[in-house]
């Protein structure tokens, strides 16, 4: 399988942050070659959507060098940045069922070193939940939103603290709700203003996005290219 | 043009309220032919998306029997229903791009002798606008809620008050909005219990279905079929 | 899992019921922190979308302390409402397959103390069975309406009854039926008057919807916000 | 503009009726062009969706060769076909605004000899409109149903009259409607058994058909291939 | 379960054939249910849709007195109709892959009395298997075309044949094919003129239209309404 | 029409920028009335989407009080804020074709005072374009990438620059792109890591998002709620 | 304007063509500054999807530098490339309606040196216009297939001739049609094997696609990139 | 199952290539038949889409007949051709998830006996990959490019490389990839100049078009039809 994995091992110059393994679609031997090959280099790396069927087919030396994590399908081989002090991303989620992308936000943020300010079931069906949670989510000032269904909740935050709102659509809902496309869509039409958003159940995107934000004004950029 | 409109007189019988002609699609001729037939039976008839140029275009005869409301593109033949003293339907719009459905809904009410307590420009990206109006919306037992984009002040609302909540997603909007079709399918996927919807600017739907609605304790409930 | 569950408590002051657990997307041990909660404040919840494979992983503990339906995939736990005698909500199906949707509704509505009057296979491809239960139709003032593939029942129903009908589109059917998109586009674009709609299958928010019309004129209404 | 236009010429050996001009999408040359052909055979000719636009721009000595109908946009230049005595067509409409294509049918049936029965505006919303027309409708071998937005009285005469039922779906409707695709799914998905459907207004279409099926029996057939 | 079955036995009388059951999304214990209501007025009936997993649960008893076909899964229950000489329905196929749904024409056929001339794997690719098969295809006035993916044969054969041509869409082929709905809307958009066509994968529905268009001249056609 | 608007006057407290007036929609009266209620407040306000002909529509009089843009779309009413010194955002964009909505982001941005560094027509169909403005692009913490077609600058753009990137998929192109919608879902399935997204053709919203950013760490933060 | 537009000069190095100008979505000011940008550089180019509006719009001076066609939408500044002798393109074409993006093809190729055979209206309808040309058709190595509505000429051809079938999907067609998107999809879907297709109405891109083709064996490849 | 099986036995005198049997949907009876035939005529054939499960369902007798690859699901029944020496075929892919339609396309053009050039791994995310094998790629008269996702690398080198560049969707990626319909549009929609694609997945289709292109100027060209 050697041939078919080339990992951009020069990411890390270039944007500040190193390449991560997808793991659907992807057979077991080719994971491990991928793994194999940050191995080689001595390099960390972040594995997301590692289903628990797939981490269980994977060797079990292979296995016992990940961190694993059954809620978000994410695996840390090597050391993870160490976490910096400040500033910290709000996570929010409208509903229990969407924290599977939200925790795969959180944990590719701490793979990173970045640390998070989770908040959970604030959806506004209920509005009285969010708002006891209002002086704590517009102390961030990045915040991921986790919404399925209507995604309504965005909107609302959207409108309410002055954040960079990055939105993180899920595929909770059925019927109308589409997979996530409904959310989608009525987040890309959100009648606040600033809303952006990533990919159905992309808490990894959301991640880096956030990641990109606070490099901003830092010192962590990365280097020219070539 | 006579063999084409067959008007359903019996209607009031059976439902309680008649028959409304659709302008949309139509020739002049079969709308002035359709307005004959009701002027035959001396019944009174609600016309519904009559644009102006169709407007112009009747006779000034057959004009000068309509009472014609430009925003919502209606008019009255005949003498409306006396208008019920309770209760009143709420009417909400989450934009000022909204009006026209919503005020096609208050005309349809109006002409069936329902009365309308009208708030408008309270969407949620400014979720003050909304608070302050909200002891005048939850003394509604029926609130018909205009939005279109996100649609999202139709989930918030549904988590705040008790009235039955009838949706009317709006075409306003552009992109990922599609012509309406996002806010509907938000509304559809709402994460607020028991909201229902009526098709995307259909404010003629909505005003009946409140109609339906409140005549299901009262007497005026039409006749067995057939 | 504690942290990811905020059950929204004052629902029912504010909406005169309370919050329902959807237990799709939710693994089992989130079912049962779920449940844990609403037993600490001593509240009765109606659980939906409960599938045999989740209710048989419970703990046999919390199973039995569940009374679960099959047909409908619902669970109650603590003790419903006292039945209302009046007045009954009719709910109406075109065919056999459409009976778990509709039994939801049955089972939401009696958890909220509502009765309900059934009336099974009645689809227009043979009307006369329609035509012989109209007088039990027609004594309903709110009339839900489960129908897949065409759901042309649902637009003969809204001619011939004065009844707030509120559709319950299903996903029954199969090509271009598109999973109940197709009964749901036809009966938003119903050319009877004053149809309102739920989501797909939503059997459970047809109910919530037929108790905020009922409460309508009656004093269950909730209390002011916040 | 001669080298665009090859006319099949031998269409009626092969399959019992000649080509028609489909006028959408040609210019006006192009119409002139294939009229010339016609002529210079001394075949008549049906021209389907001629716009009044298009008609009026053709020379004068063309326009003035053709039969123009402005509801169904059909022209016939040439003399179509003795009317046959028996069986003729029924043609039924939903509403007053399905009459442009079910016209279009009504005008091609007519140039090939077919005669029709035709009975408007009998739509499900008020069905005893419909059932005062049933004998009528039982009696047409054939049936072609014209109806847009829910195209619900499909489903219905399906389950009433054992004729031949040539759905033509009209796209009569707003919103969901979805420009007529909602008719054709709610069709192909009908409860009902044995119904067939044409494209959106195809008019044409549905008289083809129907000429097809009433060669089915007779003597009328084309020669073999090639 | 013996309340959520209504059969329409009435149906032969209107329609001059019988209710079918269609067994997808029905329980075991509905199926059977079903059975016993036609066993009990000792009318024969088609059931389709009817997996073998579904087939293997039903009692055995139940088993015993079904002829069932795994390819088109369909079962008969008590005696088809005696098979009338003439005419034949022509059912074609443009792949061995679309064997299943031709086959559940032919078994619906077959079960009402209708023998059929089955032509298989003809598709346009190879043109010639076509062209040998053609006579044997005009010799029948009505003729079943099933094809998935582009749906080409249908188009061709509507040019070459005078035939009442039923079109059957099947759900053959991946991506672009969209399950059978390109195949679908590539039918509806023939440039042939006067093709029908029913849902994808409908055999059922197919085998019902000829049989509509076979009584279309005959005596077999049902009694009035009601 | 002075009870259809509602400004949110308090957006500016709480978000940090003040409300703008999206135009399309909305009738001449309207926005007339919409700037004299910010004219009241003497606060300016930024207009959108508002069109030649509603432009020359407006009564001499507001049209003198606005500075208007042709390209973007875009009015002034009232001072915009004064140009901060840094950063800039880079706005960089695929085509000539898509600099209206590029123009509506740096109209945007000027009227909250940033600047911005416009790099136009940039496409990846030739390369060595976009290589040779590398620096410039890399040198901005904030870049909005205005694409439409395939879009396949962002994800090129998002593999080379560490900034954070924001998408505004536009609707240049035709057949599958879709209006648009093709550009949106390439970026949204984007195979570079962390890039976000607006609507499309939303260059307001992307501003906006940018603005949100650059208060990410700086002291225009906008006041608790509410 | 003069900032808006970077050429693409290089282009002809690299691939062996130069860059052309798609005027739709381009104010006149943009297409007279692309223009003047070739001039500069004395190269030649080829204007796509100009308008006749466009056209007129142009400055005099600028229109009389142009070569315009009118079916096609083209336009050519500068002297085209000599014709070369050999080979042909083969231009099909299913209906006289998809001639506009089959000029598009024939004049992109003709600026580019290449040569056609085009042969117009042998749909497969009447297959025998098709039959009497195939061995035309089979002596080009490349041929463009031109169709709109269900394209299954494009399959059928695919079955008959070696040659490297590039399909162009028309836009021609109504309802079901789809706007040309159900033509691209069965050509996608086609049963014929080895069919490639570019976007709806992309005569340009067809021709550009048989001009890479032509150049696989021949010296008029382009240089290494940079 | 001898009936349902018509091999194109003629297809290699006509275009030069022999039928494959495409296995999906196939069941293992019509596989083994299908292979029959052709051991009967003593040629060789491609099968493609054979699972590993349809594998290990075919008897010994047969799977040993088969040289059966699991990466592309493809199987050799006889002797491939032997393979030219050149022009060899590139084949590219973003990402390493997409080999298995790459390997299809490899296999499929080894059993025409032609070689290939494969690089793997080199999506735009970072772009150094592709440019240090872009001599490699430029070497190749045809190219093949395997993508999914946002499909930007088939962009990026229609930008770079003069060769006939036959884009391969491919199904990987969540959410808004839609299974391959967001590559497969990014690809039409492209800003880089006549590129040409196949079916999304179709691996096979990409090869078959390869051999059209290549036998173009060869010898290798079908005889005449019929």
């Amino acid at each position: 399988m050697s041939d078919f994995v080339v990992i951009d091992h020069r990411r890390v110059d270039r944007l500040g942050f190193g390449e991560a393994v997808l793991c659907a679609w992807k057979p077991v031997a080719v994971i491990e070659e991928a793994i194999a090959r940050f191995r080689e280099r001595e390099m960390p790396v972040l594995l997301t959507r590692l289903s628990a069927d797939q981490f269980n087919a994977l060797s079990a030396e292979v296995r016992n060098t990940l961190d694993y994590c059954h809620i978000s399908q994410t695996a840390f081989f090597g050391k993870p940045q160490t976490l910096r002090h400040t500033p910290t991303v709000g996570i929010v989620t409208a509903g229990s069922s969407d924290m599977g992308p939200a925790k795969e936000a959180v944990r590719s943020l701490a793979f990173h070193g970045i640390g998070c300010r989770e908040i959970y079931d604030v959806g506004v069906a209920g509005l009285w939940r969010l708002e006891r949670k209002l002086d704590v989510i517009r102390a961030c000032p990045i915040v991921i939103v986790a919404a399925g269904m209507d995604a309504a909740l965005v909107s609302v935050l959207g409108g309410l603290v002055p954040s960079l709102i990055i939105a993180l659509p899920t595929s909770v809902g059925y019927g109308a709700a589409n997979e996530g496309e409904t959310a989608l869509k009525a987040i890309l039409a959100s009648c606040a203003p600033g809303i952006v958003t990533v990919n159905i159940d992309n808490g990894y995107g959301a991640a880096l996005a956030a990641l990109r934000a606070l490099n901003t004004n830092g010192d962590n950029r990365g280097h020219p290219y070539p």
